[in-house]
């Protein structure tokens, strides 16, 4: 496949999440018009996303909406299942470890660790917490590709160094720094405070 | 000031907070093509942004960090204090309550709803769960300018309506729906799922 600019990649998630909606209404087919009105994009802007992604519309019958949510998840590489281990049972992690709607999108999570031996044991959504000291044994023995990094700022990169010598690629970071990881590994870092300092800008400026 | 598009006012957090790093490092000054390599932008792009938002550089001399920082802080309007209150004390909703980089950055929580009696009076950070039928005479007594929307999917627009009602004009949203809003208010949405697709992504096209 071509390349795809990371601005690109960071949309196709809505994309997806749009198109799904419109067919569990029960929309068949949509133009570039309606979905860029939907998405708050440009038409122009979503004949050329759709276009670097290798789908096609046909000429006045706009995009069919299965198709083309089928082929941005093939793009996303979320048709196939994804194994996760959570490393930190608080409440990120738990609220991780518990929610459907990863699992529902192929994010399995099979284990979470901590080394808080006050959490050691308990039960999060069926699995009870591990000890950290056991992330190698569990990792040889199960396919995990994601690690979710839930644990204080200063212990994060630790937790990742050590994950990449257990041979994970793929981080998702809730920590509030950047992830330092080598050119086989991939991180996406959730800073939530970014979306509150977005909302406090369009509280200001509301009017313009 | 000029219209700032969205997609900038997207950036814009991410600028701020690698100002900050910079800042706390030391760092005076700093050239568009630096901070482009820091922040995975070109520096052209860097100056359009900064450029739009009517900061400037000195030729020669790059940016100087601290001031841009704080300019980037005045139009984000983080410079104001912000006042939160959280509907839902689930996993997401202690997460931001227990959550201390939030209130770091100015947004405070005040106080957290929600309607399930078992969880009414317990305390979350310090804070004792109210129940929700509470909340007008609460936001009455006190300023409110952000509702953190962390109840399940079937509740959020009738939580938000009720909100919108007793003016509250800024909705965090961790519900995965889009919250049907009027034009004098706005919201922002916190997709966790699409930050995992795109990690997905990144495992599949490492080697690209």
């Amino acid at each position: 496949m071509n390349y795809i600019s990371d601005s690109v990649v960071k949309r196709l998630p809505g994309y997806y999440r749009h198109l799904h909606h419109l067919e569990t209404r029960g929309v068949t087919s949509i133009s570039s018009q309606e979905l860029g009105d939907i998405m708050g994009l440009t038409a122009s802007q979503i004949r050329q996303d759709i276009n670097r992604i290798g789908a096609t519309g046909r000429q006045g019958c706009g995009y069919n909406v299965i198709e083309l949510k089928n082929h941005i998840g093939m793009v996303l590489n979320i048709t196939e299942h994804h194994s996760m281990v959570i490393l930190g049972a608080g409440n990120i992690g738990r609220a991780v470890a518990q929610s459907d709607s990863f699992l529902t999108e192929g994010f399995e999570t099979l284990a979470i660790f901590d080394i808080d031996e006050a959490k050691i044991g308990k039960e999060i959504a069926g699995m009870p917490v591990r000890h950290l000291k056991e992330i190698d044994s569990f990792i040889q023995e199960n396919h995990v590709d994601i690690a979710v990094v839930a644990v204080p700022a200063q212990y994060a990169q630790e937790v990742t160094d050590q994950l990449l010598e257990l041979g994970i690629c793929g981080f998702w970071n809730f920590a509030p720094i950047d992830l330092k990881l080598p050119r086989h590994a991939a991180s996406v870092n959730v800073h939530l405070t970014d979306g509150l300092e977005v909302l406090s800008y369009h509280l200001k400026h509301m009017d313009d």
